[in-house]
């Protein structure tokens, strides 16, 4: 196989993720969003909400992150956020699974370019450094203003109430990018509130 | 009105790019795929062919460009490539009509945000620079290999010969990248034979 054989292998295995779909609904709540399209949605922050990250925060390698962030999905699906009162995420066997998925799907590039996207992936995942804590922000925040904007999505089938939603996603926008955590709270308590 | 107001305007606006339906259909033909997931494989086309693009290219450049390259869609739809005989993709009417659609949805962010991505937006579609070249043909590149991975897809709808592809798309891939139109040739030459 020559590099070319390689990445476009991988690039048809990619296009599997438009077929994995979300909790979140999407703008017009028609149907559900898949996780193709939330990561195009994801860099479009990253682009659009750039001045709102740390001094030292490279976008563009947000950007290549949140591009390949969910690949692994294609094998192990979307673990909702609110599924399982909020424990189902983090879980040891999932984790474990999606590690595999990242191994196999980066493995079918040229090694050094599958080495280094699959390093960009754990970086994420490792939620440690500047980029990867900001790249994550977004990944929490585009939901919540994806379920707000089609009438209220998964927080009413995972029946959510505002104090849950601050704790499980609120305080880990807020990590990355405290300025959007407070708009995005003061844009979405009401929602909660008129719903109580 | 913040500018943070005037950004998550803008990024709600950019949601509605997932409605937007084209003529290819996602890899195992279920269902046409949408603008906003095409951007996202247009993005990850651009950070895994990135060793295809000439000298001076830069890659970080080129993702901005085809994150937002479709956002007019919202306002116009998509025009398919192979529609009126290939005539209607840059049609006077269309062009008009995007650029207006450019100049609204832009002009939903912050002034100095919005000129920048209407530059991006305008650059990529004068398709003058390097960086909007090799963009251009990674845009003409993915639903080539998409119709092939689905079987047809709108070849099967318009009709398209070998010799059509060849002028209406051929040409435009490897002006940007000669050696990813030559791989995709040899790949996609074998479908158009067996029709015959
Ligand atoms: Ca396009």
């Amino acid at each position: 196989m020559t590099r070319l054989d390689q990445q476009f292998t991988f690039l048809a295995e990619a296009e599997k993720l438009k077929s994995v779909t979300r909790a979140t609904p999407i703008h017009d709540a028609s149907r559900p969003e898949n996780s193709g399209e939330h990561s195009w949605s994801l860099a479009l922050y990253a682009l659009t909400l750039a001045e709102q990250a740390p001094e030292g925060v490279s976008i563009d390698r947000v950007i290549r992150m949140l591009l390949l962030h969910d690949l692994v999905e294609i094998d192990v699906g979307d673990v909702p956020i609110h599924s399982q009162g909020g424990t189902a995420h983090g879980a040891e066997d999932i984790l474990k699974a999606e590690a595999a998925a990242a191994e196999r799907i980066f493995g079918l590039l040229p090694g050094d370019q599958g080495a280094q996207m699959l390093a960009l992936w754990q970086e994420f995942e490792a939620n440690e450094t500047p980029d990867a804590i900001f790249a994550k922000s977004l990944d929490r925040v585009q939901p919540v203003l994806l379920n707000h904007q089609s009438g209220g999505g998964s927080w009413i089938d995972y029946d959510v109430s505002f104090t849950q939603l601050e704790e499980r996603i609120g305080t880990k926008i807020a990590r990355g990018a405290p300025a959007v955590w407070d708009w995005v709270r003061d844009r979405v308590e009401g929602w909660f509130a008129a719903r109580s």
